[in-house]
């Protein structure tokens, strides 16, 4: 009989930029094995509406739980915003976002209660930040903006760039006016655009990385319940990374940001996982 | 009895771009009803899979033969360059797509017998401008590069600005350096860039708005298939928009472009359309 405790996390996001939340996992939880999925078949998500995202939420943690995966972490801020609190109801194992965790570190951190958030059109629209930081601390200010050029950029590979510098300053700008002190990177793409942020906000403000704190989140999670893995991650076991779309792009890309070698990236056929509209609006 | 004459064209695109499309035919067929589908939910096309995308265009075309369409354009680079030459044949009604006319005029204006075609990465790889133009004349060279963050500068809103010159300049400079005189504007969102591109490349240099050729290729179409409208279009049928997702954000766009105001946009639900892959790689 197999230990559930050794199953893989899932992990999925709308392409490439979960990985920075993957590499997260790999680095502190080093025992654990995870199946990735990028729906670059769809992406990007930042610009879709809510009902959409969670439709294909749904399809991705169908898919997921096909894998066996015995815990799943939704690397994406916009999926995070618009379907979380849905889609956690709704399946029998646990879920977690990227938002919460870098929301909580921002609220215990800042001092001045002035808290800055970039993120897509999505996850800033949503005003899911401020909703969780007025929870946890509801004398905090938020002062959200969206930057839909940043994720293109990142993906054009001008990380380190005077032309995406120009770009982040223009963004960046009325941030800077509001004496913010900490900034959440609210987008899984953006710790790649962390030392131009850096440069453009300057030292005083502190960058909340989600990614890294969501992987703390999840070895929390995984201790609470008792689903830590058993096993060292086995060498037969590799990180197992699946997409829509473009299998080999995808690995490209991920070999260029991971510490280990992506091996294997399988395409699949996500809408296979589609089920038409319940009444009321949802679609199970 | 309804005569086919008076029926709607469809129109498609991956989003907001064909309306430059839609434009010219209601500039220049101004007794055409048109039916515009724009696929938001799965916007962009461009760095996706020719599969994908000719997945996609079925599931369009099956929604537009409901709207009981007489004739098709495709009115996306992307989905023209994978999809067309593959479903043109498995629909009974004539379908074109916004590459070929551009071509011609292309080849027939030629002098130096240097051609330039700029577009998404999936329009620039598959080749396709070469492939027509060669058909056209063995003797002409083609230089193509791909502008991926065009796209996302012009659904930004930053036409007209310094930002989007420093892209522009730094994307054709190694078209400048070949000694083009006529340069394809292979993408339906690049004639909102016009004028930036006309500074960067000079007066000698002819730009190809395939979006004004395909309604000319329409017109021509319609004449020879004996299809055109006999009535002229009523106020009662108002341009018809639908879209996969966002309606609202989509109508605002169509709005600051169309030289009508659009009055109802719907979104639809295109999975809907969707049929499992049949063996042998194709969904029909």
């Amino acid at each position: 009989m197999t230990d559930i405790r050794n199953a893989p996390v899932g992990v999925f996001d709308s392409g490439v930029g979960g990985l920075t939340v993957a590499r997260e996992i790999m680095r502190n939880l080093p025992s654990e094995k995870i199946v990735y999925f990028g729906d670059t078949a769809r992406v990007p998500y930042g610009s879709k509406s809510k009902e959409t995202i969670t439709r294909y939420s749904r399809q991705i943690i169908r898919f997921l739980m096909e894998q066996d995966v015995k815990a799943i972490v939704i690397a994406c801020n916009t999926a995070s915003a618009f379907a979380l609190e849905t889609v956690r109801h709704e399946f029998p194992l646990p879920i977690i976002g990227v938002i919460r965790a870098g929301a909580e570190v921002a609220a215990a951190g800042t001092r001045n209660k002035r808290v800055g958030v970039i993120g897509t059109e999505g996850t800033i629209g949503s005003g899911i930040h401020e909703e969780l930081l007025h929870s946890l601390d509801p004398d905090i200010q938020v002062f959200g903006k969206a930057c839909p050029l940043f994720c293109p950029l990142v993906e054009e590979g001008w990380t380190h760039d005077p032309l995406t510098r120009e770009v982040a300053s223009r963004y960046l700008k009325e941030l800077q006016d509001k004496d913010i002190d900490t900034l959440i990177l609210g987008c899984t793409h953006y710790p790649l655009l962390r030392s131009t942020i850096r440069e453009i906000m300057g030292e005083s403000v502190r960058l909340v990385n989600p990614a890294y704190e969501t992987a703390l989140e999840l070895k929390r999670l995984l201790e609470k319940e008792d689903l830590c893995s058993r096993e060292t991650r086995e060498e037969e076991f590799p990180y197992r990374f699946y997409v829509s779309d473009l299998a080999e792009k995808f690995k490209q890309f991920a070999n260029s940001i991971l510490p280990y070698d992506v091996e294997m990236t399988q395409k699949i056929d996500i809408e296979r996982y589609y089920s038409q509209p319940k009444e009321g609006g949802t679609d199970g």
